[in-house]
């Protein structure tokens, strides 16, 4: 049931749209014909750079079918401040008008029209004004006409000037899909109680400031890490897989209208240095948000080059590229298929002047005052749980020079953020700088079913997060900066129990073994925070003593495929489904002693998804204050933007100038 | 593997003892033979009055068997000030020394000692000393010796002094079970986005503060809402089903030690009126850990006589009762097997001064001048989609007064709150009030996995508080109000995709119906708040408009006994399990039309159970700011108690003569 009608008022137009729940959609931020992209509802950073796109659309078939298929290519547009007479858009822009551009969609209406391979084709005339920012702070209606009377309108909100610095330095701390729920299941792991009272506590426990944020998309309620990180560092909610634009529906992934990011604002103005690290491949929606800008986060070679030397086929600010990379996924490095245009990055960043790190030992001994790039195995940094506890799943191939041989001399969260720090506080020098460090596999192993994991790799992320404060301390530029820890999404993850894996693994039947569950006073205490020898690592006091106790916790999620429970630690890491027919069933090698547990998502998923949870923000550090509450996920960038006096009146380029190659 | 040995200090008794985790515990509190309760690490108010108790333990059989199953009835136990010389407790108290106690319980070692039918027996010698306080801020030491040479030590804080009542009225609103993926959620289907920005919020969304607390009891890491509400009340954490005790191992319910209450303390020390709503019956644990004192939730009667009368077997604190007193739970009030001594409860709270309305017509014309009684049905209240949607679900026998017929004239939370709020603004005066309401049967849906159900009963809290701030300012008494809204514990409860519901029930293969779920982009927009005719209520700006759309939210939790899930809102009310034989099975007249889900849960488990998770604590008013952060849940006993001036270094019940009857 898609509309009809096309409304004078977007607000109208939405409160009467019946389209915008359906699995498939037309192009998800254009309920009626005529599309203003960024749309409705949209706010921006004073001066922040940004391009336009008006689509009109022209259904061939199907329930929407119009015109014939012909597309209105006589079109205009218009923009108004505050109700002030209102100017066509190369007008109030001074731009040259550009060309109408034209193609060809097609989409599903629903998953019956799916099942019977009847989609439903769309023509569309666009056009796109690039690199425009708006630098008065107040309210602008846009407006598109088209076939003769019909007429979109957004309206768009440039939020108030904070042209002022605050904090020299911002580190954005990502959990990536870390929720409440698992930062509470991580304390019970790794830190004791007595009598109810915790002995020690997880450092996030000690961030003065919590604030909630919202993570959905901007036309779906549940986000992917691509576009969530995107309205995390530019203000800009989008759409799944889209990074740093708004999603058209055009065929080329990197014409979209782009948005500007926090790195890409922060080297414009202040020419601040920044960095970013995470334990996923560096090529992943998290860390190449910074900087990426298509619609498809799998385009992971022309990601790097984006990162390292901008956007290429667009005028567009250039940050000159990161002053410390930190992570995985030597494939796009390494020339060959998976790099961009086959060429070898890693000497790409050696010509723009980067030391070039492959191992840990490598990365610490790098010298602080160069730009820096480690690249420490292929695919994701095998997990906490694996480098530390059961070192025998390091037995891959995976070593980042793309040798046949294993990545053994590995560095973790906490030495990839530590020395980015080094060497962002050397190079930054007093216009500060800013780096994201990601905790990526809290989220990749969630995925997997894989609690453990996941939960190891959160404790990574918050001993990370105690080592940075103790060395923004040693560096005394504690209180110059401000530090934030927060997700992009969730899983729906929590502990309801514990489990006796003894008397789980004696029992033969598998509802029996659903008894070795005890709920309630039965759940008992966190066993996971007792020494015991043989079983008990030196990782010191912010992780479990032992992975592997008698009594484990009973976790899980409600959104799962079919996989076996075994409840505890899986001591390879987890693949809870196998394809079978294109459909996905119980993995019969993974958790073998477990019971099955049939899935509730569809057929065709092989992992867990992500969830609608608003994700926790933790503060501390100039302008701490302003992050309390709940607020939006895109807010969460006005909050940093606006303490590190990125919202300005005017075209400032000063830090172009200041950023060393 | 219990522990053969006790050890000096109870920190390294704790750290030593393997026995904390196990399915059963001899007494969670005491992995020692020596007990103190309360126990080591536990925090005071200055001036809170508590009970002590001593327990020797000698175990006569299993892995602890001691001394022949003799306990030492010579124990002795001091008491010693930041290292000052150790005093006799009797002394120390200024108490007569009580007489030994002697009683013998059993207890299963694990599920093999359970299903062999093995009790381990414990014989114990004990003594309790009641009604003392500690108004000296600092360290205190208790040491129990016994067995000629073994000691057990609790470290006992008593926290700073705050003497001044900043707040002049507290009203603490408590979802039961309610989590910030509920919040989230139920956002989701009463506040419409456009292009991602909510275009209306949650009440909650707007407070200024948000913090954390942990929830989990004493001595297992899942609590239970007795507990757990009484830790917020009284800043003790306890054992489940444990209210205004700490539980010990005698064989009677109501001899366990008590501490003093958040209104016990507010009567005996300003006077205020204080008052309780729920939409549970009133005898639940939420309401009655206002004023109940003893180990087991479910002597319901009991409790309706601790709140109008007090602790009746030992000298304690009386509050003269609530102010008003609102919910369901007719079965304490109407003279029969339900009620405390069989007697008319009724009738003994009118004796009191109360007027006793069993309708809503009646609550909202009672005066506000006198003390209230409402008790509008029999068991919970029906919910808020029943009483305004699925109004055939009205249709059961559980009129208050024991009639025949069913309770029709029924308030919601929000006219019971706000004729609460008139009742005590009116008798608290210049002294204040404190208000507790609480939205029960978000917790009790969670349970039965009606998350629908659950999450209208959250909108309806959410309504409530908005319509209470409304209140307070009419009033003229919102700045001189703190306004707490949390929750007692969670549920493993988010959201993940979407489900076509249409697709859903065109499928006839269970593994077929789970393609119609929707995750990340095509999870779509909330249809809930889409108008239909036919569909659409007249319920107002916060609450659905459509319950009942094509795409609904697909949603579930890791916690589940059998069950079938078809998504989507059940229009009756669920029972998702059935017993045969003992155990729990899909309940095939369940949701008929979905796919079977195994369950995780122990097959006696009929429900889902409660989760771990951190829950949201939302401040405004006075001292808000000292709710940011994460605390345990005993901690926001003590901002408020700091908040209202409680912690008083002497001896005060000033209060008292000023409590009204």
């Amino acid at each position: 049931m898609l509309p009809k009608l096309d409304v004078v008022a977007a607000c109208l137009a939405a409160s009467l749209s019946v389209a915008s729940a359906q699995t498939f959609r037309r192009l998800g931020t254009c309920p009626t014909l005529g599309c203003v992209l960024p749309p409705d509802q949209q706010d921006f950073l004073p001066g922040q750079e940004f391009d336009i796109r008006f689509e009109v659309h022209a259904p061939k078939n199907g329930s929407e079918a119009f015109n014939n298929g012909v597309p209105d290519e006589a079109f205009t547009a218009t923009i108004a401040k505050d109700g002030r007479r209102a100017k066509s858009i190369a007008e109030f822009f001074k731009l040259k008008e550009p060309s109408v551009e034209k193609w060809t969609f097609s989409w599903f209406e629903d998953l019956f029209a799916k099942d019977a391979k009847t989609p439903s084709v769309v023509n569309v005339a666009s056009k796109a004004y690039r690199r425009v920012a708006l630098y008065e702070p107040g309210t602008y209606t846009v407006t598109l006409k088209y076939y003769s009377g019909k007429t979109t309108t957004a309206e768009w909100t440039v939020r108030p000037l904070a042209t002022k610095k605050k904090a020299k330095n911002v580190i954005f701390f990502i959990g990536d899909g870390m929720t409440t729920n698992m930062i509470t299941a991580a304390r019970l792991l790794a830190h004791k109680t007595v009598n109810g009272k915790y002995q020690t506590l997880l450092s996030l426990d000690e961030f003065p400031v919590l604030g909630h944020q919202m993570t959905h998309s901007i036309d779906s309620f549940i986000t992917d890490s691509a576009n969530s990180a995107s309205a995390l560092y530019t203000g800009h909610k989008s759409t799944v897989n889209a990074l740093g634009v708004y999603a058209d529906s055009s065929p080329d992934p990197f014409d979209d209208p782009k948005v500007e990011t926090i790195v890409e604002l922060l080297s414009r103005i202040w020419g601040s240095a920044w960095g970013a690290v995470s334990t996923a491949f560096i090529a992943d929606a998290t860390p190449t948000a910074l900087t990426g800008h298509t619609r498809a986060r799998s385009q992971y070679g022309v990601l790097v080059d984006q990162a390292l030397n901008g956007v290429a086929n667009y005028s567009w600010t250039k940050t000159g590229g990161p002053d410390a990379y930190f992570g995985a996924g030597a494939e796009q490095f390494i020339a060959g298929s998976g790099s961009f245009e086959g060429k070898d990055y890693y000497n790409e960043f050696a010509k723009k002047g980067y030391t070039v790190s492959l191992n840990k030992t490598s990365l610490l001994a790098a010298p602080n005052n160069k730009k820096a790039l480690g690249i420490f195995c292929k695919n994701n940094l095998p997990v906490w749980l694996d480098r530390h506890i059961y070192t025998d799943n390091l037995e891959i191939i995976n070593d980042p020079s793309g040798a046949n041989k294993s990545a053994k001399d590995l560095p973790g969260l906490k030495e990839m953020t530590l020395k980015a720090i080094d060497v962002l506080h050397k190079r930054g020098g007093k216009d500060g700088f800013f780096l994201m460090s990601e905790g990526a596999s809290i989220d990749k192993q969630m995925h997997n079913l894989d609690y453990d994991r996941a939960l190891g790799d959160l404790l990574e992320l918050d001993d990370t997060v105690r080592a940075t404060i103790a060395k923004l301390k040693s560096l005394d530029i504690l209180d110059d900066t401000l530090v934030i820890v927060s997700a992009d999404h969730g899983h729906g993850f929590d502990v309801f129990g514990s489990s006796d894996t003894k008397y789980f693994n004696a029992q033969t039947d598998e509802r029996a073994k659903r008894d070795a569950v005890g709920v309630y006073e039965n759940s008992g205490l966190s066993q996971y925070t007792e020494p015991k020898p043989g079983v008990s690592y030196g990782t010191g006091a912010n992780f479990p003593l032992n992975w592997d106790p008698r009594y484990v916790i009973a976790a899980g999620l409600g959104a799962n495929p079919d996989h076996r429970e075994a409840y505890g630690v899986s001591k390879t890491p987890r693949t809870p489904a196998a394809a079978k027919n294109g459909e996905y069933y119980v993995n019969d090698k993974d958790r073998p002693n477990g019971f099955v547990v049939n899935g509730t998502l569809p057929t065709d998923a092989a992992q867990g998804v992500h969830s609608l949870t608003d994700v926790p923000v933790f503060a501390r550090g100039p302008c701490q204050d302003t992050f309390g509450g709940t607020y939006s996920n895109i807010d969460v960038f006005y909050k940093i933007a606006n303490c590190l006096g990125l919202a300005q009146g005017r075209n400032v380029t000063e830090g172009l100038k200041r950023r060393r190659d």
